[in-house]
């Protein structure tokens, strides 16, 4: 019987894994000169978690959600995004009491959505993201978008572009949302019924309606930046101010929104400005949320943060031709000939390794030309050739792979030699 | 409303989570001297993928599975374990047709059991397993144990011990099977229900039965050793030379058994023998699987892995009281004073964190001596100190808080100057 993958994931295959590690190793070690620190929660959740005041108004809804019933009745939901359950976290660890303010957190794992699948959308991808919890200086905002800015950068990623804009504190909202209300009111029938309700609920999201994107009462919205008070302007003032000490380009697009009530202030997105990348663009969504450690049950915090998918920025560095300098061959390909040698071989690789060389032998029976040519798909850079005569004389021959030339090397000098010549040490 | 974690899951926090980069970091550099790559499976199969050929008589038992229907009317299952999933990609994949046989590979992951929580045994844990696929060479069975042991022995474990054992080929299994029954049956129905089924379903499982373990016929029960066809012998005994060359130490278990019919040859345990590390004592385990590539839908394939659990190895670190060299601190942290100094701080903190510099400062607002504090608190080598007066004269103050020495540098020169002092770089 076969098996199959289930629709809408992938396998990272050995080809493609690589990939994979080599930016998340960048995403972390831009972390570690940033001060965050990992913390991983559970693949699932307790559905409450992620239902806590979401209506239909939302872009995580309901029905894209992976839910279940597990064996003790409990609903548990395989995570949607990264958010929720690191603010849990923070709050059931009181890590509101840590002396370190803010505490600056990040993740990097699968999440699930179920979703159509298409290009460029899976029902698991990965997200990396980062959360600054505790800190309502503007400073930190521009320090979360240029994390996630240094991130496509330093990756090569050239066709980026970010956007900001600023939805201000909770009364600025009101205000807007009353000006919303009264602009669309009289003619919410010619929008989609989805427009209808968010008329009441939650009229912001109008504004990204992908079905009335044309409709006129669109372009003469009235904008949030309008509605700022005193406060959410100067505050978006600043941290504009420093994204320009920081010699970061962005656009201010004040139809940039989201959604949900605990969302205030800075709201960022960046995007890819590659040809062909498809339609969906937005590499990374963020801002800021001084609503939502307190919705999830600590004390009133103010929070900001970042999330970006993995397979989004692959696709996007595909889409500028970028080849990420990977390192894919072997170290040394131990050939070995004949019954004893291949005895031998077995402890040579090892202490090999254990020296930190990457070493491959034959566990086929190969003949020797057949073992060469593994030596050449496994692109080592150095063969080790051990036959019946080379073991009496207690030596090896090792051929440098790229110039062709060969030396006789003492079995018991074999390993500092391969040290020195793979990796430089004497 | 608080929130809570699901039972038996843990938020990994960050001050445990250098701990798991730690490990995970020397696992991937394992896996690259021995030439293993990377794949990645969904958090979740096609439920038929874990249950074929699963009766009662194993490990992993339906009841123990996260099984829920997804909202496309299909049955998905949380993976209880690694190998399955990875055979699976195998086969999808048609990875038997790579000229690099055999095809080895590595997983680093979520894997999800639904048992009663307790010390030491979690409802999601990580695995990191090994496969190679497509070798009969008993030199890779010594490679795959190698790895295992090489793993706990770089992270500095002393106190594990390893325990191999064959379960011989099919005709081999086919002879034991018979003289287990036949030692067995008499007395059957003085041992527990499980084992009375157990009986004809897969007699070898009665051997690692918990409950009847000290009843008399399981001291005289017959060896597998003993039914061992001449092939199997043979295979088991260049195992265990090979084992010998590389030196390792081992000891030959005949009741280590593994109760799936695919299972066949090596079966290996590396086991804790820490005191007070718990009545679990398994770190990991493994074996070789010559069936399983055709039960999964491939040609005829032999295999050969282990999978070992990352809480299992902590606890063992911590049992052993071994600290992993882990730097927890951060190169430097700016101290600002006044408003001015406090803006321009924010460049100078991002261009030192463009050099590779881990760079920390305030978003408190604190007065100077909490922003030492704070710089304390984070054990910072370095703190920059810069005011007004600083500001005005270009320049910065850079304290070694190791040796409290300080030193005025020009704010062109500082980055620079702190390369050199963080990272011996000029």
């Amino acid at each position: 019987m076969a098996f199959q993958i289930p629709r809408g994931t992938q396998d990272i295959l050995p080809s493609e894994s690589s990939k994979w590690q080599y930016v998340e190793q960048i995403a972390r070690e831009l972390c570690r000169r940033y001060n965050y620190k990992e913390i991983r929660t559970p693949i699932f959740e307790h559905t409450e978690l992620f239902l806590r005041g979401v209506g239909d108004t939302t872009d995580i809804v309901q029905k894209e959600m992976y839910t279940f019933t597990d064996r003790g009745g409990r609903s548990i939901t395989l995570r949607p995004e990264g958010t929720a359950a690191v603010v849990r976290s923070f709050v059931e660890n009181k890590m509101y009491g840590d002396p370190n303010q803010p505490v600056k957190l990040y993740y990097l794992g699968p999440m699930f959505r179920y979703e159509r699948p298409q290009s460029g959308r899976f029902r698991q991808f990965v997200q990396f993201g980062v959360e600054a919890i505790g800190s309502n200086d503007p400073a930190i905002d521009a320090e979360v978008i240029a994390l996630a800015m240094d991130l496509y950068r330093s990756l090569g990623l050239k066709k980026i572009k970010l956007v900001i804009n600023s939805l201000g504190d909770i009364s600025s909202r009101k205000a807007h949302r009353e000006a919303l209300i009264a602009h669309f009111k009289g003619r919410i029938h010619e929008f989609c019924e989805d427009c209808q309700v968010r008329l009441e609920n939650n009229p912001l999201r109008i504004l990204d309606c992908k079905k009335d994107r044309e409709h006129e009462l669109m372009k003469t919205a009235p904008s949030i930046l309008d509605y700022l008070n005193e406060e959410s302007r100067a505050y978006f003032e600043q941290v504009k101010s420093y994204l320009n000490k920081l010699g970061i380009p962005f656009e201010v697009d004040p139809r940039l929104v989201r959604g949900l009530d605990y969302y205030n202030h800075t709201a960022f997105e960046i995007m890819s400005e590659a040809e062909g990348f498809g339609a969906i663009t937005t590499l990374c969504g963020g801002g800021r949320y001084n609503g939502l450690v307190q919705e999830i049950g600590g004390p009133e915090t103010p929070g900001v943060g970042f999330a970006l998918s993995i397979e989004r920025l692959l696709a996007a560095l595909a889409a500028e031709g970028i080849a990420l300098p990977i390192e894919e061959g072997i170290d040394c390909y131990v050939v070995a000939l004949g019954e004893e040698a291949k005895k031998e071989a077995v402890p040579l690789v090892y202490a090999l390794r254990n020296e930190g060389i990457s070493v491959e032998k034959d566990y086929q029976d190969r003949k020797v030309k057949a073992q060469f040519k593994a030596a050449d798909r496994l692109q080592a850079k150095y063969v080790i050739i051990v036959g019946e005569d080379e073991l009496a004389r207690n030596v090896a021959n090792v051929k440098n792979m790229q110039t062709g030339e060969q030396v006789e090397v003492a079995l018991s000098e074999l390993t500092t030699y391969m040290k020195k010549v793979c990796k430089g040490e004497y």
